[in-house]
């Protein structure tokens, strides 16, 4: 494990369980029927308790966007070409791809990462996006690993950097994307190694593969576990094996978030098979972790159970690039708002039920 | 039927098939894989058909929030006391209440209605809300009608004219909101009589009243019925029997929207309450809704599939105010966004899959 990871993993713990209870007490004396707020008072809790703050800010986002090729699409993996990697970021660069609209109607910043495209990228694009190529895309995890230990490794350090200097600039909340052609086959494949499920039962269409395609991508994925037998025990192998460099920023981004106390809001698939190895390299992680959205792509909601996240929205996307945690950003504004500026009983001069706190009855006049 | 209301439900029409139709080719040619931003491409091609245009903008929103008393609170359907509602418009006006809180994350106005607030507001609210008392409250359904025709009439055409002020001052979204202790005995009342389905399925427990009150509740609603015998094929007289100053407001406001071809997101159970009235005065306006959310109030849930609409959320809520409708009408606004400035495959240049229009092969290269 490289020192600055090891650095990480070690730093991060559990969120303060006082700072949980101060932020309840506050919340079950807001002027609604108790709990009538539902999941906004629940995530309104998990802010505070990550912010030791009862009036936690939310206010500066930044969508963390990481694209990288997968050498497994010469399988047949996939519904578009690997090119199409290199053309998205392109998109991400001129601003017309979904997770540039759904970040400004969030009111988030976009940083795309190239953390291992298969080609160069334009040098115009060099002041528009984060160049950290760890390599030109993974190798065919169906012949053997993926990448190095090292390079899972510099995958995961250089996700912790960007968190790290992301928080230095302001930023009070994180979302994490990709963009990788191929990439829920990897995807499946940690998803299987962590959860000990089968491929078949882990394994869905991606961007929209046939049976035929579907069945391939299955026996792919298996031989990539035969072939590279990963340990599930050791999530570093579990990356470097069949894992993608992508994937490895997206578990360090949120390791970065968990370590310098800062909320993430993890979005789908290949997203949340990042937050899979997170939370196996830093348990404590998942304290700081906000599910954006359930992804149409089957596993997904596989490995929310195995987390036990529930996620903010259903809205059968299934696109990934950060445009679920990004819908869900202004749900997790609305619940720090909810913290922070909503009226108590005793504020408002409202009467409380008889199921309150007592007998409060205060009169309806204001000052 | 008053003259504004018969005017109204006769303007409203169905929205345009063939600008669903322009819509949809244009959302099916976008820069992503076909149809994986699910849901928002159902909203997208929903507002570009009321619009009429594939820039629909909802950039102007307002949450008009409908305040009212009902009778029915002295037969103990209610866990809190009648006065609470006339301390939360006070709430409201002092901008600390969720629905100030969320509309304001949402960037919406909110607009408070007294609709029929049991008792006088404060004079120096009267710059900060619309007085539109139709009556101190509601009478008692349990023992009569809530109100006479000519009052069911008086609310709804109030929230005609609502509509038809907001529009005026370029209002391009709308949400609903209701405010009334005791307000979901009626609600329930209204959908036992729409769905013919028994009180004991449609009744819950609101904000949160005890096993015993719940089987009063539901007594008090069978009682209602029995007296009033409201005819399910008169939406106005189910409104004047066992309904609300609020949700006849409420129900105007829809109909108002969808006169003026406007999206309206409808917030929870005393909502859709209105919707499902205002959906059997008009059946067409029920193309202009939106729902916002699935509320824990059990019926709430039978009213969206007895209209057939699908929630955009599902958070737990369980607190009316427009709470709901005001946290949706982000996803709307991002819906709108992704119509208005997403990019198609030829803008982006890139490629399609196997399963698209054809054999574009865009190059890469960017002009």
């Amino acid at each position: 494990m490289g020192s600055i990871l090891q650095a990480t993993v070690e730093k991060i713990g559990p969120v303060s369980a006082d700072w949980r209870r101060k932020a309840r007490e506050h919340l079950d004396n807001l002027a609604i029927p108790r709990g009538s707020l539902g999941d906004l008072l629940d995530l309104a809790e998990q802010l505070a308790a990550i912010r030791e703050s009862l009036k936690p800010s939310v206010r500066s986002k930044a969508v963390v966007t990481m694209a990288a090729d997968h050498g497994v699409v010469e399988d047949g993996v996939s519904a578009f070409p690997q090119e199409v990697t290199l053309q998205m970021v392109a998109n991400f660069v001129a601003g017309g791809a979904a997770i540039n609209v759904l970040a400004e109607v969030a009111g988030a910043r976009v940083v795309v990462v190239d953390m291992g495209v298969g080609a160069d990228l334009d040098r115009s694009f060099a002041e528009k996006i984060l160049s950290c190529k760890v390599d030109y895309g993974t190798r065919n995890i169906a012949r053997g690993p993926a990448m190095s230990r090292e390079q899972a490794v510099k995958s995961l350090e250089t996700g912790i950097e960007i968190a790290g200097r992301l928080v230095k600039e302001g930023v009070e909340l994180l979302a994490t994307g990709d963009m990788g052609i191929g990439n829920t086959t990897p995807s499946s494949a940690i998803l299987a190694v962590i959860s000990g499920r089968s491929v078949r039962e882990v394994t869905g269409r991606g961007t929209g593969i046939d049976d035929d395609a579907l069945q391939n991508k299955i026996r792919v994925i298996e031989n990539a576990l035969n072939v590279n037998k990963p340990d599930a025990g050791d999530p570093v192998d579990v990356l470097a094996k069949v894992g993608g460099f992508e994937i490895g920023g997206i578990a360090g981004l949120i390791l970065g978030a968990a370590c310098h106390k800062i909320p993430v809001v993890v979005d789908g698939f290949i997203s949340t098979a990042g937050a899979l190895l997170a939370k196996k390299l830093a348990p404590a992680s998942l304290d700081y972790m906000i599910s954006g959205h359930c992804s149409l792509e089957y596993g997904h909601r596989l490995m929310l159970e195995e987390l036990g996240l529930k996620p903010l929205l259903e809205l059968n996307l299934r696109l990934g690039e950060g445009t679920g945690a990004a819908l869900a950003m202004n749900i997790v504004e609305a619940a720090a708002q909810v913290i922070n500026k909503m009226l108590t009983f005793e504020d408002a001069g409202v009467r409380r039920n008889s199921g309150g706190a007592g007998h409060e009855t205060v009169s309806v006049s204001r000052s």
